[in-house]
């Protein structure tokens, strides 16, 4: 299911502060698996009832007849999903500082009741500070699968990254 | 506060399908006032518990340290705040089918327990679908103020709208 990526494990191998990952680790087309999220319909309607309270959330029938064909996530609600995964898995491994935003993020299938998802978070674009040579920018695109393969949301992440000289 | 934009307040006309705004009606530069929204410190750590628990966003002390320079809201949940605001707003308003995905997000400023948040909406493109002549895509600039009129959040969102004919 994973066979074309590049696959990372943490090997303790200690070479830098903490055996953390930082700037200089995140070579482009390296690629992280987070996960996995099982969606419930009690959490797409309650987060629905919180952030995003059109029918197409809240209410099977009138989601039926939505362009969701039935009762689906907010989208926003699949990014923080994602933001969860991603954070459990890079948090303890990244010397990062913190995200600054995130870039073309398309929903691409609705994400239902029992789904589970995994994301592949691929490092896309590196660069350093100018003005902070402590730090660097990684951008990491972000892939989320439900169970079926099918890719629910894609978005690109860049996320503020120690350098290992720091 | 708001001189400079045009301003829009539905004014009962009816001249629409049960008096919503269709994609025509979604002219270059008409802006839309949405909010406020009040945040919390429970809201706070109750989203990032859930989908962001890194440090700067549940520790007060690790916060002051991180480069948000003190307790901040997930940058995840502040678009989930923005999504609320635009709801609570737009979905009365619009013939609306939902949303696509969101692009350029950017998180300009931490958001803080205590602040009170508004977002101006403002149509910045406009698309017939090709292949569905009912719809079209209507593109929002939303930029998220905080209660000093500082910009927290600007990000681009596609929304598919009825057209009137359809």
């Amino acid at each position: 299911m994973h066979s074309d990526a590049l696959r990372y494990r943490l090997r303790g191998r200690g070479g830098h502060m903490s055996g953390k990952l930082h700037f200089e680790d995140f070579h482009l087309g390296r690629t992280f698996d987070c996960g996995p999220y099982r969606v419930t319909r009690e959490e797409i309607l309650e987060f629905a009832r919180e952030f995003d309270p059109q029918p197409h959330h809240l209410d099977e029938d009138a989601a039926a007849r939505s362009m969701l064909g039935g009762l689906a996530a907010s989208g926003w609600h699949v990014c923080a999903m994602t933001m969860r995964m991603f954070a459990d898995t890079m948090i303890p491994l990244m010397a990062a500082r913190g995200g600054s935003g995130s870039r073309e993020a398309r929903w691409m299938k609705p994400v239902r009741p029992g789904d589970v998802l995994r994301v592949e978070a691929t490092v896309a674009e590196t660069k350093q500070s100018r003005g902070r040579p402590g730090i660097g920018h990684v951008v990491f695109e972000c892939r989320v699968f439900n169970q079926t393969e099918q890719v629910a949301l894609v978005f690109m992440t860049p996320v503020v990254a120690t350098r290992s000289a720091a």
